[in-house]
């Protein structure tokens, strides 16, 4: 029997995992990939589990994703959204029909006793994928956040309410009796090399670290560990990551992310507008790669995956 | 308070029901129209609830029906369903994208506690229906099929196996135990008319004379009972009841139909073609009414209401 080859693990949130996972199949073999998602933006709709960021990344992977909006199935209709509004059901969780074949069969395991880990596995292969896809947790971990207006569950604050509202708090609730999902901290453990992607640190990455046991698990492991700036110039690409971090007080820059992951983290990858920014990170006791972090196409996508594994050949 | 108007019952299978009642609101007003509707026909595809008689009532009297294949939306996608097929699911059973919201808000409901009739009720009101539609119990029955290849649930003989096997016996489970739908007594108690609907007597009209109490109150009732039926020249319009009726014995005439409801029924109304058959209808111990019974338009739908009717008042 030959030994599995030292694998990667990805830690992954939403549109800016998917695009960077985009470029990592292409210079890496897909099948020593494994990916761990954030969970906790999942929520239920119309009595369906969604489970918005591990869509993401699979649609994305699959060749399937929406390459406008990020989310959902390129070419994907919306008539069954339409004749449920008809039925007097607010729909501003869009959820085309082809997308909803997903849910309702996620939502059909899950009814049958099976884990969000089958359910994800079972969705992940019949789309095609190689890719080992895993959730943070089998257990249902919800994200809240608290806002001047009221808290509210992670996808009314970010889709109906266009996170517009300032961040005052983040609960993960949930979590603290959570447990990884199978594989998760075994992965780590084994793996070559731990990637966080360029996620909301916050709200994507922030969750798989509440897992009791992956924080630890990455600061024992033999992995060198790296993540890829979500911050750049002082903003985000995508997403209410920047101005989460200062309504929570943190640093809007690839140093104040860094601070987050600095008990664990070997290599931070930043941008190139950002290498000012490469000594006061270095001074948090982790290497600084510099290179383009914006992914606007495939190549680039490719490039970023690149220059990451080389910073962390080192 | 004024007292209701008398009211007219309707008891309903799916698509010959269907065409009836779009001719019985042209020519009455739907606020007096109680619709009880076959349920046993109910089933579960995709952890979704579908009740495929009441749906395919109240999508006629919205005027939303698909005008070729009797069951459906007219214009709906598909979308969804080849998404599940993706997903390795068999979708010979085949729900469209708006057809979909339905069973979703259905299930929704019924997973929250309330009831098949609550549920009912709460589509036809969104589809901005007048006409009362009662299923004929709360309960589950299921009807099942017994052939030479085996027994099969009732869609699955229907739809699946386009009801190609010969029927050898006919099955509602759970029928026993079921009790009547809150309304179903008394609005046969109160009814003006009842009328059997052109329906499959065995699959459709069947399940709801078996449910403990309704027959009694047929038989009990003031009202003067029609029924039309659904067997012209010797074979139906739509559906296996012909064969159907043939497989278990009985007489594939009117006056077949007609020996099925002798214990309770006043009025027979037969297809001019079947005039012969009149006296041995009458030799039953019930009027009979000959008219054109075949529904090709809107017209010939008003006309076999509205001849119903008259016959009814006599």
């Amino acid at each position: 029997m030959t030994q599995p080859p030292p694998s990667i693990v990805v830690l992954a949130g939403g549109v800016g995992a998917a695009r960077f996972l985009e470029g990592l199949v292409q210079v890496l073999d897909p099948r020593r990939i494994t990916v761990v998602s954030n969970s906790a933006d999942d929520d239920e709709f119309f009595g369906l589990h969604v489970s918005p960021d591990i869509d993401t990344v699979i649609y994305a992977l699959a060749g399937l994703a929406d390459p406008q909006q990020g989310w959902g199935l390129a070419g994907d209709t919306f008539h069954c959204l339409e004749a449920l509004a008809r039925l007097g059901y607010d729909t501003w969780f869009r959820l085309g029909d082809r997308d909803l074949a997903t849910h309702v069969h996620r939502t059909m395991l899950l009814r049958q006793g099976r884990t969000l880990s089958d359910a994800t596995a079972s969705i992940a292969s019949a789309l095609g994928l190689t890719v080992r896809i895993l959730p943070m947790t089998d257990d249902p971990v919800r994200t809240f956040v608290r806002t001047p207006s009221g808290e509210f569950p992670f996808q009314e604050y970010f889709v109906r309410r266009r996170f517009a509202d300032p961040v005052e708090a983040i609960r993960f609730q949930g979590v603290e009796t959570a447990t990884p999902a199978p594989g998760v901290l075994e992965e780590i453990a084994r793996a070559r090399y731990v990637i966080l992607a360029p996620s909301n640190p916050i709200v994507s990455i922030g969750p798989i670290l509440a897992v009791p046991g992956i924080r630890q698990a990455l600061r024992a492991a033999k992995a060198r560990v790296a993540a890829i700036s979500p911050i750049v110039g002082g903003a985000t690409i995508k997403g209410p990551a920047d101005r989460m971090l200062a309504g929570l007080g943190i640093d809007v820059s690839p140093r104040g992310v860094a601070a987050l992951y600095a008990d664990f983290l070997d290599l931070m990858v930043i941008d190139a507008v950002d290498t000012p920014a490469a000594p006061s990170i270095r001074e948090l006791g982790m290497q600084v790669a510099v290179t383009d972090t914006v992914m606007r196409g495939p190549a680039e996508k490719a490039a970023l995956a690149a220059a990451t594994l080389r910073a962390l050949e080192v």
